[in-house]
């Protein structure tokens, strides 16, 4: 049940400045098997599949030296969704909780960041496992993954222990 | 020595669109001890210092429940970096590397991304360590750090071994 802002109860949304302070380029496109949200898997570690990371051939030469990199870290653009969505209530959550306490794809920067295991590299053409986003994607950054300071095993999110 | 365009030998840079697929709102900003690039820490496992990242009050509603967890992913935007720079010489690296497959804050979006301890919350301002940015720089967002899905401790970065 949502109200007339399409808000649940407990929800908060807030009008966001139509100027913006930074602009984007997207630099290619993620092409999934996923083009419905019902269809995409929760985060990457939930399937299998291989995805295809297009980069777009004017950005192509910022892939050299990727070659042998295990796992990069991926930003796309969640172009779909709202923007000022600041309190959330997800169906696995009993509570309301912070926009930046989640990993929704509603949050006034919509950037989603996963972590994927680098397949291969033809030309252009990256093909990886653990993305969760639709076909069509468009991609923002692609960085290598650094095990000294990304890789934080021990790391506690509260309200998963609440 | 680098050339008119202040390129080093082996370096490439291209000319980005001036129209943006898409813009980002500035959401607070980060507070370092850090003025002056040289200053920064090469990342932020190399400090100690305390960092606060000041959310906009506007989108402060958005750290409900984000306490009692011990990471948080900080995604900045470096609003001084060059962004068509598409093959780097870094200082440390003995051949050009693409971007991609560096951390180089030079990039077509310069979004940064660095994995913090969250030690407290005290209304719309976090106190974290492991910033390695200058003072003043805008946020973008914030998000839990999930092992389950963001921790790859066996993870390897081929030129790093060659």
């Amino acid at each position: 049940m949502s109200d007339e802002f399409g808000l649940r109860p407990g929800e908060e949304a807030i009008a966001l400045s139509p100027d913006y302070d930074a602009g984007l380029h997207f630099i290619g496109r993620i092409r999934t098997p996923w083009t419905r949200r019902a269809e995409c898997p929760k985060n990457g570690t939930q399937t299998d599949a291989l995805c295809t990371i297009e980069v777009d051939p004017l950005f192509a030469p910022g892939l050299l030296s990727l070659a042998g990199t295990s796992h990069v870290i991926v930003l796309y653009w969640m172009d779909r969704a709202p923007r000022g969505l600041l309190v959330q209530r997800p169906r696995h959550a009993g509570a309301p909780r912070g926009t930046f306490a989640l990993r929704s794809p509603a949050r006034p920067n919509p950037i989603a960041l996963s972590v994927a295991d680098l397949v291969g590299i033809e030309e252009n053409r990256l093909t990886v496992r653990g993305l969760d986003c639709l076909d069509g994607t468009p991609l923002l950054d692609l960085k290598p993954y650094f095990a000294t300071t990304d890789s934080k095993p021990e790391a506690r999110v509260g309200w998963r222990e609440a």
